[in-house]
Parts: C-alpha cells; sequence; structure tokens
C-alpha cells in the first residue's frame, strides 16, 4: 500500500518498539536515514534501533556515536532507502518488514511504502517525516539528514539535484548541519590505501564502443596489494563517466568468492537501471549496480556487448 | 572608497560604456562574475564588454558563445573577483579601475570597493548587484552566477558554503540555472589529456613535515608527456589537500620560462592566505597561491621550510 507523509507519521506515533534496517553495504543515505529516523523516533520516546547486514565503514561513526546500543523485540519494522527487500542482504527474511521508506524508482513495493521518487535522497523523504513527527530537529539529526543529501548528490553535483535540494540543505545548515565537516569527510579525505588502490583503478581504466564506455576494474589483488578493501572502492565508481567523451562508466569489483558486483554510471542518453536491470540489478537513472555469478572477465564482456546494444 | 550594493547599482546605472576586467588565468568564479554584470549592464541598455589577460579555457563557452564582440572607449572600468590589480596580469595599468566588486579578504582598496567578505564566491556579490539594477534575471545570468557559486565552492563542498549559498543556488535555479549541465562540465568532466596529467601529477606526490605536507609538482615535460597544458592544472590543486592526515597540500607548477606558482590549500589550522603572503602571495583562509623567480626544486624547499613553521 502506498502512504505518504502524514500517514507515516501518524503509523510511527503509534507504535512503540521500532526497528529501522537499512540496506547492506550501507551508504551516507541509507545510514543518514536509519539515524535520523532513529534519532526522531527517540525523541517522541520510542524504543528504536537502527539495524544493518555489514559493518558500517568508519567515516560514519559520526551519524550513531553517542547512541547507546539497545536490544528490544520490534513490534515494527521499517526498511530504508531499500527499494527491494533482496538489499537488506543477509537481514533479508529475518523480519517481516511493516514500512518502507524510499526515493527509488525501482522500488518493488515489498511493505506499506511510502515513495518520494522525485527526490534525490531517501534523507529528503525522511526530512519531511522528521518534520511530520513534529521533532525539533537537532544538530544530529540535520547531520544525518545531511550526509544522506550530499551523498546521494555527490555533493550537490549530479542532475538530480534541484532547486529543492538545495533549500533542504540550507534548512538543515540552520539547523546546525554542520556541512563543512561533512563533505570534508564523505569528498575531501582519501585514506592512503584508497589514494593507491584509486592510482591502481585508474590504471585499469579501459575503454570500449569507440571510447564511449570506460570500464575499471577492482580485483582482490589489488586489495592486497594496497591495503585497501572493498568497502573503499564506492568512491571508484564515479571516476569511470568523469572521462571526456564517456557515455557509460563501469566498475566491476571481483568478490572473495570470485564473483563481482559491477557498478554502472551513465549520463542522460543511457538508463543506468536498465542496463542493470539486464542482469537482474538495479538503481537510478544514471547510477546503478548489478551482480554476477562469474568471474570479472565475463562479467566485463557481457557488460560490455549490453553497452553496445544500449548505445545503438 | 567602499561602497555598498545599492551604491555601486547606484553608479553603474549612469554610465553607459561600461569595461570589464577578470583576473587573469581566469576561474569560474571571475568569469562567471563578469558575464552575468555584462549581461545585466546590456539588459538595461549599456554597452558593456569583458576583457581579461589569458585566453579562457573552452569549458567556459556557454558563459559568453551569444554575446557578440564590441569595441569602445570604456569611460568605466570594472574589476571583479580581483582582490589586486596585480592579478589583471598583462591588462594591469592597461585602465584605470573605477570600481571593484570583490569577496577577497585580501583585497587592497584599489578602486571604488564592494567587497562581501563573508561569501564564498565574487558571483554571490554580483548577484545581489543584479539584483539591486532591478534586471529580470534569465537563464544566461543565472547559468553564469550559478557557475561562479559552484566553482569557488567545490560544488558546494567547501566549510566556507554557508546556507545563504544554498539558497542563492535554488533561486538561481528557480530562474533556469542548468545546474546539472554546469557541474558536469566543471567537476566531472576530465579531457582525456588532463585525466593523464592528473596521474602523473599524483604519481610525483611526496609528503613532509610527518605527512602533514603534500607537494605534487607538474612540470613543463608533464604537459609534453601528456598533451596537457598550464590551464588544466586549476584542478590538480585540491587534491594535494584529500589525503588523510594532510593539512597542508601543495602544487607546484613550473611555468615556460623556469620559474613557478604554488596553489596552496589547507584546512582549519593553517592560513593558507598567510602562509601564500610569506612569498608575497595571498587569497583565502584556505586557498591561496604564490609565485617564485626560483626553480620547482627551490620553491619546494623554500615552501616546506616555511610550512614547518606554520605548523609549529
Amino acid at each position: 500500500m502506498r502512504i505518504d507523509v502524514k500517514q507515516c507519521a501518524a503509523i510511527l506515533r503509534e507504535k512503540d518498539n521500532i526497528l529501522i534496517l537499512t540496506h547492506a553495504n550501507p551508504d551516507g543515505d541509507t545510514l543518514g536515514s536509519g539515524f535520523a529516523l532513529c534519532r526522531a523516533l527517540m525523541k517522541i520516546g520510542k524504543i528504536c534501533a537502527v539495524e544493518n547486514a555489514d559493518t558500517i565503514p568508519k567515516k560514519y561513526n559520526y551519524l550513531y556515536e553517542d547512541i547507546a546500543p539497545i536490544k528490544f523485540d520490534p513490534d515494527y519494522v521499517v526498511a530504508v532507502d531499500v527499494a527491494t527487500s533482496k538489499l537488506l542482504g543477509n537481514l533479508d527474511g529475518k523480519y517481516h518488514i511493516d514500512m518502507c521508506i524510499d526515493h527509488h524508482s525501482t522500488n518493488d513495493e515489498y511493505a506499506d511504502n511510502l515513495l518520494l521518487e522525485d527526490v534525490p535522497a531517501a534523507c529528503r523523504v525522511i526530512f519531511e517525516v522528521v518534520r511530520e513527527l513534529g521533532v525539533d530537529i537537532d544538530k544530529n539529526i540535520a547531520n544525518c539528514l545531511y550526509t544522506g543529501l550530499t551523498t546521494d548528490t555527490g555533493c550537490f553535483r549530479y542532475a538530480s539535484t534541484t532547486a529543492d535540494t538545495y533549500r533542504a540543505a540550507a534548512e538543515l545548515i540552520d539547523f546546525g548541519a554542520e556541512n563543512g565537516k561533512i563533505n570534508r569527510i564523505m569528498f575531501e579525505t582519501k585514506s592512503k590505501t584508497y589514494a593507491r588502490l584509486e592510482r591502481l583503478a585508474l590504471d585499469s581504466m579501459r575503454f570500449y564502443e569507440n571510447e564511449r564506455v570506460a570500464v575499471i576494474t577492482v580485483t582482490q589483488e589489488m586489495y592486497r596489494l594496497t591495503g585497501s578493501n572493498e568497502q573503499e572502492t564506492e568512491a571508484i565508481a564515479p571516476l569511470t563517466r568523469q572521462i571526456e567523451g564517456v557515455e557509460i562508466g563501469i566498475t566491476i569489483r571481483e568478490k572473495e568468492d570470485g564473483t563481482c558486483k559491477a557498478s554502472i554510471r551513465t549520463f542522460e542518453s543511457v538508463n543506468a537501471a536498465q542496463l542493470a536491470k539486464s542482469f537482474g540489478g538495479g538503481g537510478h537513472s544514471q547510477a546503478a549496480a548489478c551482480k554476477f555469478d562469474c568471474s570479472v572477465k565475463e562479467a566485463r564482456e557481457r557488460l560490455i556487448a549490453k553497452c553496445g546494444e544500449f548505445l545503438k
């Protein structure tokens, strides 16, 4: 069932023990959404926690480091920024999901669904929910919401960023969001290990289809050589699309078990979500992802062939 | 003499043939300021043009490609985003400068001065002037103003970006600014030659002072090897500051005549403008520049020694 912001807030107000789930391999938007909502619900007296399948990268510590961990039996479960329950990773199936708050047009409506498709971040939706809950937005909530806005828009860079997104950012700064600090952590800080990985990744970049497709390959060997790890590859994907003339940028990362995952970045001419969907994946029109149960080499060949079709 | 926005607009309204000067080695803020003001003044019937010392990089074509070039004897000359007349390059001394519209705290007041020091871009000042002139802000003016805002804030990333900056961006989008297109050109597009230069520049990065200082060196030889040129090095400077633990990032670029220029990027702990001032340069608290009449090697040694003093 589709619900609106008012209905969403009304339902949450009636529940007492609320568990919030983020998607696996969590990013700034799912975590910002989760912890902003958790903080807001705690402020109105709810027992609340955020659970996610994977380890949260250290850089997101500030989102939740002051929240004491708590164990309880949830009577209501909300997934945030999770387009389909598969994206919950190993939490998929662990709980019955009652509500989903999201912004992905590919959302498959697996729960009561508050979906605003025309906003660039789930945090933009959560902002409205928090407001509707009547919660005083403090610095911590503002920081969480700002984090989702800025990470899902590439720091207000992508075409998905609207006037409303900038106004929301301004409001969050008025509420105390530390934009300079957050953007520095998210966009201005490379660990030495990431910097090494990035250089190897750039060295691996190859061009196909008259240089309209760029492919970066990140292997387990590269992690070993650089001391980096898969969590750090999140920032690699946008690099593929930055070369002049490239319409589809693909980053293929090899998993420990030899299978792999591809991140796809495009411009208006190609729908990334549709390209990813050809391989059972999904996402947004200009940023999407899919998984392969095969080697990096085979995944690359299959992707390039499909890119050829999409570029026709 | 210091003037305010109202006085600035009143003076401009009285003049007829207005020449606008940008700083040498022009960037998005000085060009956006210049062409936004030029377009606004043309809209109220003035003869107006923008002149600058150096070739304008191609990526800025959209700021002015529809403006027909015009020759006239100016009766009023305005410098925009030019903190000191030396920054006019080879235009310095060619004209008497009547007015300066700027946002640099290091501005040396060489003309009637509209200076707003607490805004992160000269375009933010020009926005107010254009409004005060009573001009309908069209898409082209909005694009010019947005360009300055986004380029001088690193796409709304730097700590200098305030709630007001985001609100100004939202307003400009309402006026038609093509934020997605502009940010793609400014931040998402690397020419192949730049991409090659960037990799050599990253290879050249060395660390000093317990890895608190990172120095990138860009030589004439690198331009030859990559097909790149000095204009493309503008984007290199921010890379130095991105490595975890680095407090001062320096990019030294060798000029054709063997002298060199250093771009300095810092975080709160070090004032970049003061560091640059030690060598006769200037700029902002976290982004500044200075020139050296010596080799890259000697400039590097002098800079590193001075960094040691600043980090104490």
